[in-house]
């Protein structure tokens, strides 16, 4: 098999991920089955930035039967819908419209009663795009509050439960509000490991963290004075019960409530392995779940390829070992690059000499760092065509060492983002 | 399958891989099916940590057949041998007891001629374990060339360009000593990929570099100027052709010469599949050519250990997933640990909550870092016991958080080193 062959190979594999992560294709596949005849009057809520495009999948089934919807995307990402309305907003910034749009999509919930159903549109971005501060907390204190954990290390769920609890709609308030009519979420997760909760802070998800654990989170961080005023003023009422906590596992909230992962990394490494398949390549899905530091994880990658090559495991070839998931990068130099290209930049070095092997990684959004590509792609004899790959890498400048070679992969933005596809295929 | 079960599968597996690097079972199996009796002399010569048993091996199926043998060992590493004689010397630093054992297995080589038999066993640690500057390069300056590249970040294969061409044995030349003799050359390989080029610096094997890439070498990290004095003439000499080029591939030296891999890491891998196999575990070997930073390593086979669990992928619980080679740690507190432990650690922090689910990972030698203990094993409930991780992890000791939970693997020293052995074991 030659190299250029399992060059076009992986950009149909990957193509088929991205396919599977579609989000029409997703909510349409998703509601097709449902039987709506019951139902008295049918909402549609929802944010992130595939919004418009999941609201147009929904009126496409479920057509006059939408009483009234409003989901909040991102400014310019539309679509001209005839019963649900498309509110543009700032992200990753939340602005004035985000926190109107959110008080909108709030009173619809709260006008569903039994006997309706509130379809709920969520995607990556959602968190950022439904901004509702709690009361007496302004939207430039949540901001502030954001900033300072950030900037203190805090972990995701630290995070999260900081930001449910000075949120009005977080954390399965979105599903309180409905209360009692009856919630399908359907949910686009661009996060490690698709917790409902933690994907746009869980507006319909059950939510363990309490006021006494925002409590210790700013204490541990000795970060509790440096809060805003609002902030501080809501976490007191909070512990004092005069502010009603999330809902949590077990409310009765939930009893109505069903949150669906319609499209996940997972589901489109199953496409590629599907795909891979059709194309003859022996595959196994290693896991979607891989962060870490980009180059090392790279490192890890180029030993499986190395192995392949040389033992037939963990696959004889032809083999397909693909991966997903987001990695990080912690920027050293000042070139041009983004995790994806990095990896095929770290792992091409690896696999160095090796004969029809070829490594690829790409973001399933079609952006890879603040670059124009989507990833890169690379084989056994990239090193020969310009051994400079350490020096390039030093600098994080896996962008313009790729595109000398003609090696960058870009497919423009494909309107969904469920992570990165890495793939590893060894010919033979 | 309760955890205790998969964390004692987990014992069972390691130990089948340590016993398939045994280096004395190792030589036998190569050696018993060989037919001696067309040789006139044969001689037996090597170096390394395994070089006593090794040899003793080789005593047990040569017997009176042995006209002559000498191998270098570290000091203690003994054992009382009838006809090869065992001679103690300095690791990792080579000193004078080495010199002159290597001396003297150079005259051996020398010696045998046509018809003769050079047995050649070489293991762990043969690189100091046989030293023999070329004139006019003194140990001392040899010792200090190889400080200096340290020092600027040299490769390894820019290592043992410079290394093979200060020495008077390595990069193929104990093979040349020995011709027209036929030589068997019996490899433990404690590198990645290995290249009988890099075991202990490649005696009985075409070594590729040359006095010109040395020169090169030096330059490009500016280090010509501070080399010592015997080695920038031994360096000039050699660029002038009056020092004698190592023989290079195709070279008649080794028309005779058989380099085998007797044992390494991926021998011990597939022993420990099989074992897994025979637990009635599904299992794959990942890799045995794992090289990168820790703690990075760890997050990607936990990320596999909670595909395992969530989707059945890349394997159906009960499933074992084996890798091997050797990472790094890069030292940022002042704590106890070893590479093996703080990979437990790391991979801990992310399967923490899985059921299940047992991670473990070990050096074949017995030994991890500077610690008793070999390696750790941890399970999805390792967190919980101890919450503390980040903070042991952060401070580089390991040791003191398993040493604590009663988590650590002892085995005592296996007198063999194939590098490392990790596993995710997932019942259910």
């Amino acid at each position: 098999m030659s190299v250029g062959r399992l060059r076009r190979q992986a950009v149909a594999i990957f193509r088929a991920a991205v396919a599977a992560a579609d989000p029409a294709a997703a909510v349409e596949r998703q509601l097709r089955p449902i039987d709506f005849s019951s139902y008295r009057d049918i909402y549609v809520v929802g944010a992130g930035k595939a919004g418009a495009s999941m609201a147009a999948a929904a009126e496409r089934v479920l057509s006059k039967r939408v009483t009234e919807g409003l989901v909040n995307v991102k400014y310019g990402h539309v679509a001209k819908l005839k019963r649900i309305e498309v509110n543009e907003c700032g992200h990753p910034v939340p602005d004035g419209a985000g926190v109107a749009g959110a008080e909108r999509i709030a009173e619809i919930a709260a006008r569903a009663g039994r006997g309706d159903l509130v379809l709920c549109l969520i995607s990556g971005g959602a968190s950022a795009l439904l901004p509702l501060p709690g009361a007496p907390v302004t939207l430039a204190e949540k901001q502030e509050a954001t900033r300072l954990l950030l900037a203190c290390g805090a972990d995701i769920h630290e995070f999260n439960a900081v930001r449910k609890h000075l949120s009005r709609i977080k954390g399965g308030q979105l599903a309180r509000l409905a209360w009692p009519a009856r919630v399908e979420a359907l949910l686009l997760s661009d996060v490690i490991g698709d917790d409902p909760a933690v994907i746009g802070s869980g507006p319909t998800a059950p939510d363990a963290s309490t006021f006494a654990d925002v409590a210790r989170i700013l204490e541990k961080y000795r970060i509790t004075r440096r809060m805003p005023a609002g902030v501080l003023r809501r976490l007191r009422q909070g512990l004092r019960g005069e502010v009603e906590e999330t809902p949590k596992p077990g409310d009765r909230t939930f009893r109505d409530v069903r949150n669906s992962i319609v499209g996940s990394n997972r589901l489109a490494l199953k496409a590629a392995a599907r795909r891979a398949r059709q194309l003859g390549l022996r595959t196994l899905v290693l896991s979607s779940e891989v962060q870490g530091e980009t180059r090392e994880i790279a490192r890890m990658h180029a030993a499986i390829a190395r192995e392949i090559a040389r033992s037939g495991n963990p696959l004889k070839p032809p083999a397909c070992v693909i991966s997903g998931g987001e990695t990080t990068v912690t920027l050293r130099g000042k070139g041009l690059g983004g995790r994806n290209q990095e990896f095929v930049l770290a792992a091409a070095m690896d696999i160095c000499g090796l004969a029809e092997t070829v490594v690829f990684s790409a973001g399933t959004d079609g952006t890879d760092g603040p670059t124009d590509a989507a990833g890169a792609v690379a084989d056994g004899s990239t090193l020969a065509r310009n051994p400079n790959a350490a020096a390039y890498l030093d600098n994080n400048d896996s962008y313009h060492y790729f595109q000398a070679l003609g090696d960058l992969v870009k497919t423009g933005p494909t309107l969904t983002n469920v992570m990165d596809v890495r793939l590893i295929l060894v010919g033979g």
